[in-house]
């Protein structure tokens, strides 16, 4: 496996030899896990830091505490400078900034740790680490495809028990529950990434965070949710369906809408074309019977290591598609104070074409009987 | 509950003032809970903001999908800039800052969005927000005080079941799953906001991920878990206990050093004390009984909307006391490849003297049978 992260940060270097940038830092995430495997979910105050120099060459800073996790996972030839509360970590980070001219910092880092990189080396020129790691991160390779593979059959599998889940009487949050647990079934080695079950008048926000509302008969109801395999590789999938027959009598025309925008995006993709040509797909079916402005976001977003990474599907985004990237195809349209309808699956970049990681949403709506 | 918010911004005001800072930009967190009761647990890669400037004024920029949610915390003068994916954050984020010349930026907001500010502001001279806001945050009003009790009571009463389920045979995360449902049962409209179950060598790691380690036996077993009661305030408790007789002989001599030394600090605890002096008491007691180099983290730190948050009890801090203040008590002796004891408690800081959140931890290590 060492061998998969030399790699890796032999590519690192490259990139950092032509963006001209000294040293490239992260905090722990899905860019630390790439590089090292190495994951941790309760840094956050304490700076745990893995700082990589143009040629290649990696050291660690890390909380003294930490250390003995961290040891699984460093390289051999990369040196660790552990810190105690006391010291503080501004001395090790000092050695580690100190006479940079360009650094490359962790987009997701706490802010507060770059405005410490800045009191320590002010003149540096500072550029985000996404610049270094989408080159390397958007285009997955064999192990990776299989991975997210694994993940997307997971939520696949448990649609059909996510729709019957959704029956009058219970909240929004006792579906959840009872989603979670499926899914955990399915994959006990897996954690659940996120849930979201949004029902009527809800489900005409995107991004809902469940509640109490009750499900009743008529109601439209969004399932959007994801599961991370042992590796760290996520499925993210959502289906709308309805619990009996539709109350509202336009939730036919609009699930149907939202089918031919993802049918129309999903036959968009291959490589060499622009990312916002994907949107465009999506959103010229869904402006052409009328629904434009109810289109709230993008189309896609990237998927891997993180939920959300690039590339992303997004109006103005003249990024490229290449063979071995990822990301969803959700198109949704949303109805405010009525209802709303998303369907999303994951698409990888073929050779020639698309090549889906999950099966093509239903066709015809779901129904929870 | 609006007239709580309005006399916090007009306390954000002061502090801006004091400090020569003319806009305060928060992200999803604690802060901007505090400044507002909005919290959003999905936001990311989108920027949601909130931007308080000098004069006590404030708006917000937020993810179009998520406006309808804001709506509902955001108060009546406040503006709201709601952007699209296609039209990305940044024009509303130029709007917020351009012509500041300085800015405090909040402390855990990605580094990607303070790198965007500095593109548009580079002159800029930035700050971390928590320079205005650990002065507000730090010291509890009755009504936070009383949150973080009832937080605090469901740990404590959650402690007998927990030493209860640390039988030999059971793994780690079978302990933590039985524990996490504990807490819920006490508390169904709280969260389980962490929990750690380290046993055996592995509690000789003061953040030990639990794992599929199986107890035995003679094992100690650190339990430190915490909920976070529906306003958002936190409870964070550690036990330690032996699985029958301890195996290691040395155990019973470590615990109750651990517990001495707990006992100093919280003797300690006055406003004006400065917090550097919390973690000698601790450590004096340690290092007496020939640990020192075993303590491997300070002595506490602050709890309220965060589970780690200002005041930390640190060796060369000197911040002081003061009537209000609320952080845990939380000394630890790791001894590496064999186990660990740590007991943790949170005080607040009386008029006089030190309040107890957590009933003191036993002084008697318990024993699951």
């Amino acid at each position: 496996m060492s061998q998969v992260y030399t790699d890796r940060l032999r590519r690192v270097s490259d990139a950092l030899q032509s963006a001209d940038i000294d040293v490239l830092l992260l905090t722990p995430g899905a860019s630390m896990q790439y590089l090292s495997g190495f994951e941790h979910g309760h840094a956050a105050e304490r700076l745990l830091a893995m700082v990589v120099k143009r040629d290649g060459s990696a050291s660690w800073i890390v909380p003294i505490m930490n250390e003995p996790q961290l040891r699984l996972h460093a390289q051999k030839d990369q040196a660790i400078r552990a810190w105690t509360d006391a010291e503080s970590f501004l001395p090790g980070l000092r050695d580690a900034v100190e006479g940079a001219k360009t650094i490359a910092f962790d987009d997701e880092a706490r802010s507060a740790f770059l405005l410490d990189v800045m009191a320590i080396v002010p003149g540096a020129r500072l550029e985000k680490a996404s610049k270094i790691m989408k080159g390397l991160r958007a285009r997955k390779d064999a192990e990776e495809l299989a991975r997210l593979r694994v993940a997307g059959k997971v939520v696949d599998d448990t649609i059909p028990v996510a729709v019957s889940l959704c029956k009058a009487g219970k909240t929004e949050r006792e579906v959840e529950a009872e989603l979670r647990r499926a899914l955990l079934d399915r994959a006990p080695d897996s954690m659940v990434a996120f849930t979201i079950v949004a029902s009527g008048e809800n489900a005409a926000l995107p991004h809902h965070e469940t509640g109490t509302r009750i499900l009743k008969n008529g109601d439209m109801v969004i399932l959007d949710f994801g599961i991370r395999e042992p590796g760290g590789y996520h499925s993210d999938i959502t289906v709308t369906c309805s619990v009996g027959t539709p109350a509202d009598a336009e939730a036919k025309k609009v699930y149907e809408t939202v089918w031919w925008a993802q049918d129309a995006a999903i036959k968009a993709v291959r490589p060499g074309v622009a990312c916002e040509e994907i949107d465009r797909a999506a959103r010229s079916v869904i402006e052409a019977a009328g629904y434009g402005a109810n289109f709230l976001h993008r189309t896609g977003h990237g998927l891997g290591l993180q939920v959300h990474e690039p590339p992303y599907m997004v109006a103005g985004n003249k990024e490229v598609l290449e063979e071995g990237m990822v990301f969803s195809i959700e198109p949704g349209i949303y109805l405010a104070g009525r209802f709303g309808v998303r369907l999303e699956i994951i698409a990888s970049v073929g050779k020639e074409g698309v090549s889906l990681i999950n099966g093509q949403s239903a066709r015809e709506m779901p129904i929870a009987i």
